[in-house]
């Protein structure tokens, strides 16, 4: 997962994931624009392996925080050097998660990513719907669908890691070491959307399993 | 707030708040793009009055979440119809925070959004560092750093609602009504970084409001 080179910007060419726009309005008669982008929609689904109490997280390199490690003055480099920016400033720790890209019920999707990322082959009656939020007020509003999922170890059917070109690993973490992730003083390389499923597990589910 | 009308999409131009582009790699000696997006980095601050034992959200519009309840068809619209479409849609909670814009220490920042967008003139000294994660994993990975704060009626000198052209309104949720929040089936109009700094006000500090 650490193996990086040739690392460099470019321009954003006609892109099928990245839409930006300009929004026009006019509010309590001022005229007014916001720059927005199309995101897809998306699932994210805390898993929690009842067989060794332990919860299932997913590793892996995200540009978009390595990018941000990086100091604006070396951003402008021709290529970014990555003896001084190694790979691992941007593996983030996260939830299993996917967009909805695809015309089934997020129930299914949930499943899917469960499987894909995790391995874990879980009947859908598994996924509890928690709740669903904006990932973003700023520049992206899209909706996200929470999950959470109780698994064991004999629903682990395969290795998981994600399909095509993905590289992600799967990661363990026993209750203590959640609560020593959440107190940390940070920076913490995971989303706010990570953050709060484990506060909302560490709240509402953790103390069945602590006996 | 809800007076909006005019509203309609247009191409980005040339945008000092959205900078799209391509970052090139080679992970494991496979060649890949990822398009991200520049943005800054942030403060938000979980602000509660000890006074009247309640929490302090501001509430504004935002055309990210109302653009993203818009019917995919009606986004294509000359004009989008705001009888169908009201303002309301797009009004969001979130917890008081700010960009990183100014070459001042964090918590510097974090006074000011307090007496901004909430009207509390709080001393330095008592904004508490939590931690700070990344915004996002997507597109976006600025870091956000997250605060705590009690204040107390005397340290409202102003009004707040943010400056220049912002349209904030204060409003305040008391203890059982953010216990309501989060367990709502949602959608809720919050994002994930609110979510979280609600879980884990409720998870370590709310006991000691509840007496």
């Amino acid at each position: 997962m650490e193996d990086l080179k040739d690392v460099y910007i470019s321009p954003l060419p006609d892109s099928p994931y990245v839409k930006p726009f300009r929004f026009n309005y006019t509010q309590n008669g001022k005229e007014k624009t916001w720059d927005l982008l199309e995101v897809h929609d998306s699932v994210a689904i805390v898993v929690f392996n009842v067989t060794r109490k332990v919860m299932v997280f997913v590793k892996q390199f995200r540009p978009a925080i390595y990018y941000n490690c990086i100091h604006p003055d070396d951003r402008k480099e021709e290529v970014i050097d990555t003896k001084k920016y190694p790979a691992s400033l941007g593996i983030a720790l996260e939830m299993c998660a996917g967009i909805i890209d695809k015309n089934k019920p997020v129930e299914h999707i949930a499943k899917e990513e469960v499987l894909e990322e995790c391995g874990y082959d879980v009947p859908i009656e598994r996924l509890q719907k928690i709740t669903s939020y904006r990932s973003g007020v700023g520049v992206q509003g899209a909706l996200q669908t929470f999950f959470y999922c109780e698994v064991t170890d004999d629903m682990k059917t395969e290795q998981g890691g994600g399909v095509d070109d993905e590289i992600i690993e799967v990661i363990e973490k026993t209750i203590p070491e959640i609560e020593e992730m959440v107190n940390s003083p940070g920076p913490i390389a995971s989303p706010p959307s990570c953050l709060f499923a484990l506060m909302w597990f560490l709240h509402y589910k953790a103390d069945k399993f602590k006996k």
